[in-house]
C-alpha cells in the first residue's frame, strides 16, 4: 500500500473509534443514568423538629366499596419543615424564595458529596468547616458554580433513632440537640467563593444542634441557595459525577416543603 | 494535489463536523435539557375533588424572633388526591404498589403529549379513546414500552375555576362532576397493547367526570401503572422528544401524594 493508504486507514480506525465513544455516550446521558432514592419516607418515625408538628397519615378509607371496587385514600398532616424536606431561603430570610419561587435550574443540577465522617462520627456537636470542602477540592478539583453542595456525616445512620439521631428523644426538647451542621465560615466560603446552588446534608438541620443563632441558614438562605436537609443514602453516592434532582411538592409561599430527592449517576 | 489527498481532506471534514454535532449532542444531553414545571401551585384556590379535605396552609411563625432573625414556618394538610398528584395503584387495586413501592424508573422516563383538544373541548363528558393513541401514532410512529404517556384535553386552562373544572364548585356534589377522562378500552389498549410505563392528563381525574365504576383507575392500578392528575402546562411541550420527571412526596403506604412534575425537553 501506499503510505497516504495506510494514513488513511489507520485515521479511519481512529475515527470509527471516537465516533462510537461519543455515540455511546451521548445515548447513555439522554436516556439517563443510573438513580438512586436519598429520601426517607414519610410515616410514624419520620423524625421531626422536637417542637414541630409531626407527620400523621389518617385513613379515610381502606376496603371494597359498596359498588364492589377497591379504594384506599388518606389524608396527611404535618410541619413543612421534617423528614427530607427542602428549607426554602424565605425560612430564614426576609424576602427570599419560598418554595414556589426557586428556579427549577438549582433544584435539578450536578452534585457532589464531601465526606466528612472521620471528623463528624465521633462529635455531635461537628462544625463542618471551610477546610472540609479544601480538602475535598485537593483530591477533586475545584467545586465549579451552581453546584448541589452535599455532605456526609454519617448521620443517616442513626435515622430514625431519634435519641441518637437529634440527641434527644423528648417532645419539645430543644435544649438537648446534638448533630453535625455547617459552620458560619463554611456556608460564607461555599456562598462567596464557590457560588453554589443548592446544599444539604444527611442532618436534621443546615445549623448543627446547639446553635442558638441559625447561622449558616441565615448567610444560606440570604443568598437565596435552597438547602436540603434529612438526606440519605449519600454513602452510596461517588464524591461527583452525578445529577441532584430536588423536587418539593410546590407549597405556594411555603417556607419549606416534603422534599423527594434522587441523585442520578452518569 | 493527489485524488487521494483530496478524498482525505474531504474526508477529514466530514469527520470534524460529525464529531462536534456528537460532541455537542453529548454534552448538551449531560448537561441536562429545557425544563418546564407541569407543576399547579398548592394553596388556597387548589382544586381537591368535592368530598377530598382541601389544603390547608396554616402559619406557625413569620416574623423577627427575640434572637433578632427572621423565621417562617407553616403546617400543612389536605387529602393526598388534590391538585397536581399521584395516584398510586394501590388506590383502586388492592395489593399494588404504593407511594414509596413505585420504582423510580417509573417515575423518571420518556415521555408523550397525545392532543386531543379538538375532541375534549366541546364535551365535557369526553372519554379517551383508542383512536387517540392511533391517530398520535399515524404520525409518530408506535408508542414504545415504559412510555410516560401524557394527555392534553385542554382542561389545564380553565384551572383554578372550580365550576369550569370540575363541572361544580359545591363541596360534596360527585353528581354534577364534568371533564374528559381514559375511557376504559384506552386503558387496556395503553396496558395490553403498548405496555405504557405511567399515565397522566390535564384534568382532575383518569376516569372521566361521571364515571361510576372508576374502570380506568381500575385497569391502570391493576397493571401497576402510576398516574398524573391535574397535570398543567401540557399545551408547551412537543408531542415528543422529553423525559418527564415526577416525584411524589415519599408517603409509606400512601394511595396518592403531593407530586411535583416536570419535564425535561431533550
Amino acid at each position: 500500500m501506499k503510505p497516504t493508504k495506510i494514513l488513511f486507514t489507520r485515521f479511519l480506525l481512529v475515527f470509527c473509534l471516537i465516533l462510537t465513544l461519543f455515540v455511546t455516550q451521548a445515548f447513555q446521558a439522554m436516556a439517563g443514568g443510573r438513580l438512586v432514592d436519598l429520601t426517607h419516607p414519610f410515616d410514624e418515625t419520620t423524625i421531626y423538629w422536637p417542637t414541630s408538628k409531626p407527620f400523621l397519615l389518617k385513613k379515610v378509607h381502606e376496603g371494597v366499596t359498596p359498588k364492589g371496587f377497591w379504594y384506599e385514600s388518606n389524608d396527611i398532616s404535618g410541619s413543612e419543615h421534617g423528614g427530607t424536606h427542602l428549607d426554602a431561603p424565605a425560612h430564614f430570610a426576609r424576602g427570599k424564595w419560598h418554595v414556589d419561587d426557586i428556579p427549577l435550574e438549582r433544584l435539578i443540577a450536578p452534585g457532589i458529596v464531601v465526606d466528612v465522617r472521620k471528623r463528624a462520627l465521633n462529635d455531635p456537636d461537628y462544625l463542618i468547616s471551610r477546610q472540609d470542602f479544601l480538602d475535598w477540592e485537593n483530591r477533586h478539583g475545584k467545586i465549579p458554580q451552581n453546584t448541589t453542595v452535599l455532605v456526609l456525616t454519617g448521620w443517616e445512620s442513626f435515622w430514625p433513632d431519634k435519641k441518637k439521631y437529634l440527641g434527644t428523644d423528648r417532645p419539645g426538647d430543644v435544649k438537648n440537640l446534638h448533630f453535625p451542621g455547617f459552620s458560619a465560615d463554611a456556608a460564607r466560603f461555599l456562598v462567596k467563593e464557590r457560588h453554589l446552588g443548592a446544599v444539604g446534608l444527611d442532618t436534621p438541620s443546615l445549623d448543627y444542634g446547639q446553635s442558638k443563632d441559625f447561622m449558616a441558614h441565615q448567610i444560606f438562605g440570604e443568598a437565596n441557595v435552597p438547602g436540603f436537609e434529612n438526606v440519605c443514602n449519600l454513602s452510596t453516592l461517588p464524591a461527583r459525577g452525578f445529577r441532584v434532582i430536588a423536587l418539593p411538592m410546590k407549597i405556594g409561599k411555603g417556607s419549606g416543603a416534603p422534599l423527594r430527592i434522587v441523585a442520578e449517576i452518569n
